[in-house]
């Protein structure tokens, strides 16, 4: 009893990692979700996981102490319950934890990914020491967690951190959550490609032009055409970034963390998406609540996801 | 060295009450703040008043074992600093609590107001036994207090809770923190005597021209206008109402509280106000971070800053 796993189940990839009673990362699986197939194949392809991760490290399921899950909300951590996360098609309400820890014989404790990621980086990364900070992620979609006076916060109901789905323009574009003008729908990934998708589509003059295909342009073209100096595309750019200014401002005034860490697919469109964004976010925040504020990529890359579960399980028992 | 002091310190009025040490408010002394005559006459002015409170209730400095007091923000209170509210013209980094421990020799104890209204209600109003609450008051202007975790969150300067100054309508009308689309700016008292005014200069057909004057009209007579059936009336209060709700959807989704203690005399509209805000909260927020979600009033009617601040004294020795 002296191992953890921790795993991080995304829309389109399931990676489970075995760790040492200190946390140390011993073996990683990283597998297609294969979400299409629904949450009873799903589950099946977790308990599997964890076994080949386990064999690969030549360990049995008695030397685990817990399994910490990360996964899209919403869902409630003190439960284990999944209500319907948008990129998990068919799962509407499943008591993964529950499921999980039965299925196992292994306590197996829930929480939001990007709850779980801000724990990674304060636990192991670039939040370490701090009482009140921010970890939000701006690629496809926008994933925020919070660690508040030196605990993760998640709210009465574990939903907190929506901030992807905060509005921002009423009555904007149509987000996936079914609202109009969430941040979501104005400066991630997708809203980028959204925008580039629109100005092709209408008589813009721009290199994207060249690009158009299935799910093209996308947030990638849109960098590299905002680098070689596409003015649309840099205008596309700018709409996001300031649109994401007006999120982290709003989160500033109501929380004033002292930490941000900002990062994800889209922020390495670099100061075409910075500078906007700290215009806005100076226009729609109080300075005595910027006061003191770091703003700083993550430091954990792509499995701070990974290492927030372990860090969750290893916290839980 | 068992009573408790408690101050409240507005822009208009200053209250002092005396407590005893299970913090039963035993004499109130309200006089006006004299503001306009800058902070330290309003500093001799405090102090006068303690000891006037003091005599009301026969007792001595020495019989008090902490002042807790509450002002407007900007300021930390984990240092007793005053930066620069905009309703108490003159004060610029002012170590008011330092001044007061001094002045008084009592151990003096600041807070934001809103703040301390929420800890008033958390600690003998509406909010008992709440861990995750937001008190939000709509009057002349807009303030707010968490409780998360089971405590008073102020963040890491003491600025958190901002929620009259998240901005909902970028480049919005502008606002008296210097910037444009404030919630306070769009469903305030102030906003929605403006959104009348502009309408009664403008060429709409309404009851509320008949009222023009110095501040005229105001919030009330646009409430009162609206009972009547005023058309325009009701279209400030539903567009107020509108933005209100959006601010309150911000709120539920990135911190996911039980209870929002709603009050101000902006609500005192009742349905002309609270059914749009309804209507806008649902489209601004995740049903499942509404769940479970209720939002009444507060209990503790005017003096419930004045009974926080006592509750901060007592809570801090």
């Amino acid at each position: 009893m002296n191992g953890f796993i921790g795993i991080d189940l995304g829309g389109t990839q399931l990676r489970v990692a075995v760790a040492d009673a200190r946390g140390t990362v011993k073996s990683v699986i990283r597998v297609d979700t294969e979400a299409r197939r629904g949450p009873d194949h799903v589950i099946d392809h977790i308990v599997e996981t964890i076994d080949r991760a386990l064999a690969k490290s030549k360990q049995g399921r008695r030397g685990v102490a817990a399994i910490g899950i990360g996964l899209p909300g919403p869902l409630n951590g003190a439960t284990g319950m999944v209500y319907s996360p948008a990129n998990l098609p068919g799962w509407h309400n499943v008591p993964l934890g529950k499921i999980l820890t039965r299925r196992t014989g292994i306590r197996t404790f829930l929480e939001h990914d990007a709850s779980l990621a801000a724990f990674g980086e304060w636990r192991r990364g670039a939040g370490k020491g701090r009482r009140h900070m921010a970890y939000v992620t701006v690629s496809t979609g926008i994933g925020a967690g919070f660690i508040l006076q030196g605990q993760l916060y998640r709210g009465a109901g574990g939903i907190a951190g929506e901030l992807g789905h905060i509005v921002i323009q009423p009555g904007g574009p149509l987000c996936t959550c079914g609202n109009r003008g969430c941040l979501e729908a104005l400066a991630s990934g997708t809203a980028i490609a959204r925008m580039a998708r629109d100005a092709v589509a209408g008589r813009a003059r721009t290199s994207l032009r060249g690009l158009e295909g299935p799910n093209r342009p996308d947030a990638r073209d849109v960098n590299q055409a905002a680098k070689r100096g596409d003015a649309v595309a840099r205008r596309v750019l700018d709409q996001a970034g300031t649109a994401l200014g007006v999120g982290l401002g709003t989160l500033v005034n109501l929380l004033n963390p002292e930490l941000i860490l900002l990062g994800g697919s889209v922020m390495k469109a670099g100061g075409l998406i910075r500078t906007p964004m700290k215009a806005s976010m100076k226009a729609s925040s109080w300075e005595a609540a910027r006061g003191g504020l770091r703003i700083v990529p993550p430091a954990l890359g792509q499995d701070v996801g990974l290492i927030g579960a372990v860090e969750w399980a290893r916290d839980n028992v």
